[in-house]
């Protein structure tokens, strides 16, 4: 049995290191060490929870379980949100394990381990090999992050001659405008303020639209949108967006919101929309992402934190007040 | 020139006969003798405007256009909800004409003429032969009930092995339990009290839940539902309904509704939920529909009242109250 150190959550919202014993490795469980994570919004929503933090998790192999089949010592791997699922399910069967209904998934199940810390124990079969020329804090954030908007592209078929609006160029935007540019598509990007107008630009989309005081009919975009990726934290204002979209266009929410999601019921019916809810990604397409961004150079645009209380605390905390550029990742010293 | 008769809306809610001049028959204009128009709840909604109502009509073809190609006098059609489109959008060029950018669609073009009335001039692209089999008085609510039930199936790939809930047994809620079932589905349907559940169950339910007074977790239906179509005039309870779905189920609000759809924002994200809206049914997809119904024995339930200002306001009040079992057919005299 090994020890490692996590990062918990306190009703307080204080982070706090607890000494863990991590479980035995039977069947294709396996011990890594943990390089670095990402920190995401969720992370910030179960801070005042009294279980281990984090989901965007980077590790090295130390010790494989005995029916461990293709990992071994020293390989390099990332994991997720979903730590375990039944392999019997209609979904599970269907390649949507995200879906299935005895998933595993993070602030649900395994709270005594997270990403927050120093080593943990987690299935082969949901841990993912990342890429050589993706380096730990690049490979963290598309655990959760990458996950989420490659995703969502990719299992809703997404065209590449699709026009994909995105909202927001945060820690999940700024991947969205890089996985959708790369995928082929006219990607737009909204935004409050011209502020992040050139790293948007920089990072693919083709046009940008700072938003802030626009009133609807003030924004011409052309073409119209037949996907609207929406990853700002609260809903947008529909009035000036739903004007934007072609008939049939899918709505992405992929913003953890509290409270209803509401939009205006004419509007959407007349026009045929589709909101279409997507959860991070099942495995195939989590192993394909991170493929793709190799082959393409898909990079998270990161700000560096020390794993330990003060360094996720900071990163929490400049997250919290939408500082980052654009993703905070924690780094265990090597 | 031919002369017509026309019911319109007036500001008071009072249906006014119009006597008009009917349109020169250019091009694949087609006049036609009018003998059935179904009663839908988007005429209620336009009662109050001065425009000539009614959009579910069945006909028969008295005088053809110089360009007309395959109607000739004495054959039965029906239209619905769309008059015209452009032929050569991205919508139109993909079948799917009800979204195409110039649509002349009732209540918005055309509001000289209707199906509450003794004649009419439409394109010919725009009539679908009725079957043999199928009566007027029912042929009528299936041009846009009926198309709107069965284009939400069949555009958006509701497998016949999918498990469908249906919420409300009425105009559309009862066309769509004939539907669904005839595809093969299982259907589960939800109304308010018992009163209707023999003939749900003789539509093509197979099972039938009583949801007034209801509370979460009371309701144990087995299989969770693919997909939900709500029929009812007000959205339903999510709490009551949500626990009943699969992850990733499609829910289908047909319902014309003012102000915003709303539903729990975590659930439905958490849940894959699909809010997938559908609008009546594309030209390809409404014939399909004529010739399912006439293969399948499909009818809709109907009260007839006669065409004329009063069997208009009667069978409107009576839709209004939700006293209708299932559709108004409003009849000329033959």
């Amino acid at each position: 049995m090994s020890n490692a150190t996590f990062y918990k959550g306190s009703k307080s919202g204080r982070i706090q290191k607890a000494d863990t014993q991590l479980k035995k490795l039977e069947g294709d469980f396996v011990r890594l060490r943990i390089t670095a994570s990402g920190v995401c919004g969720t992370d910030l929503h179960y801070r005042t929870q009294p279980m281990a933090l984090g989901h965007e998790g980077v590790g090295i192999v130390e010790e494989t379980g005995p029916a461990v089949k293709h990992l071994q010592k020293g390989d390099r791997v990332g994991w997720g949100y979903v730590h375990d699922t039944c392999g019997e399910c209609e979904h599970c069967l269907t390649g949507m394990d995200t879906f299935c209904w005895s998933r595993a998934m993070y602030g649900e199940a395994d709270l005594d381990q997270g990403s927050f810390g120093t080593g943990a124990v987690w299935r082969e079969a949901f841990l993912f090999k990342v890429p050589d020329s993706i380096a730990d804090e690049h490979a963290a954030p598309l655990q959760c992050g990458g996950a989420t908007v490659f995703g969502a592209l990719e299992i809703h078929n997404v065209k590449s001659t699709d026009r994909v609006g995105i909202i927001g160029v945060g820690g999940l935007g700024h991947l969205a405008i890089q996985f959708a540019s790369k995928k082929g598509c006219d990607v737009v990007v909204f935004s409050g303020t011209e502020s992040k107008k050139d790293e948007a630009m920089e990072l693919g989309a083709s046009s940008f639209y700072a938003m802030k005081d626009k009133k609807p009919g003030d924004t011409d975009i052309g073409r119209p949108l037949d996907a609207l990726i929406v990853t700002a934290s609260a809903l947008p204002d529909w009035s000036l967006y739903i004007p934007l979209l072609n008939r049939g266009a899918k709505i992405f929410p992929l913003s953890v919101a509290e409270g209803d999601f509401a939009i205006p019921h004419m509007q959407m019916m007349s026009n045929g929309l589709v909101i279409q809810n997507s959860l991070v990604a099942p495995r195939l397409v989590h192993q394909r992402m991170l493929e793709f961004a190799a082959h393409h150079g898909i990079k998270p645009m990161v700000e560096k934190f020390e794993m330990s209380e003060k360094g996720i605390e900071e990163a929490m905390e400049k997250l919290d007040a939408g500082k980052l550029r654009y993703r905070a990742v924690l780094l265990n010293k090597q």
